[in-house]
């Protein structure tokens, strides 16, 4: 299973394709899309829309994985982030792909099995996991990726549940 | 002069195109897009999406006006009218329309000249204004126009100032 994972922004929008195949991952393409701040705020939209429909139309992931946002101490940015979170779910849709969100909590529960890991811990689980040799740069890339992760597993265990109830269970 | 006057959210986006001349304007066309609450999220948002890439293919507008974003009580509403508005503003960039945005206080002030008005007298200027029979319905339409009026006062007085400036002024 192709699953993409995306930790959601306008200045930077971290991105990671990972294949999922019985609980063992293995990163495709990782990296991040960076609109200038001194660019038009609906063509830095266009440039993050533009990006990740390339990202999906190559990939043709199985799953999109986001973050779920939440609104804390700067308003104005996270209507920022908002919007631009709301062109990326139009990419993903456009491209007819299921999107799954996650909370922060659940991604370091399922990267580290602790939720109060703290963010290094996270990435360098996220980095063992995928016997990368570096965490991934940005921290937005890695953030994705773990997020990626995140879903592999639900999925996973969604999946070993359904061959766990069904009575004509193959092998 | 053709304006597009938004009012966003993913439940009723409400629009309204009006043709600005001379401090005189007609509406050409206006109405809202409705999503269902039963629809996925992200399905709500290619409506949106989708619906007013048709209304600026077929009107070429040369500006949108869009309401400035406030977060105020609900949060969680919040984040959707953010997404939604992001995908608005996705869908005038690709049809390289410029946007402009207006508080509802600015709203208020260039309909009625008077910042304290209430939303009944807004509405009852807007269909004066226009010479419609009736205010617009649902609300969302109705503060669509006055939205595009708005830009259609505010673009009226910079190209008043800019005449005025001009030294080879015509006629």
């Amino acid at each position: 299973m192709m699953i993409l994972g995306i930790d959601p922004g306008y200045a930077i929008v971290g991105y990671g394709v990972i294949r999922a195949e019985r609980g063992r991952f293995q990163p495709m393409e990782h990296g991040a899309v960076v609109t200038q701040a001194g660019e038009d705020f609906n063509r830095r939209l266009e440039i993050i829309y533009d990006s990740l429909e390339k990202v999906m139309a190559h990939w043709k992931p199985d799953a999109v994985a986001i973050e779920k946002l939440y609104f804390q101490n700067n308003q104005k940015t996270a209507i920022g982030v908002a919007e631009a979170r709301g062109v990326i779910l139009l990419a993903a849709q456009k491209a007819k792909i299921e999107v799954f969100e996650y909370t922060p909590l659940q991604v370091k529960m399922a990267v580290t099995g602790y939720g109060q890991a703290m963010k290094p811990q996270v990435m360098e689980m996220t980095r063992r996991l995928l016997c990368l040799k570096e965490v991934p740069k940005p921290d937005d890339t890695a953030d994705a990726l773990a997020m990626a992760i995140c879903h592999g597993q639900a999925a996973g265990s969604v999946f070993r549940q359904r061959m766990l109830t069904r009575t004509d269970c193959f092998k």
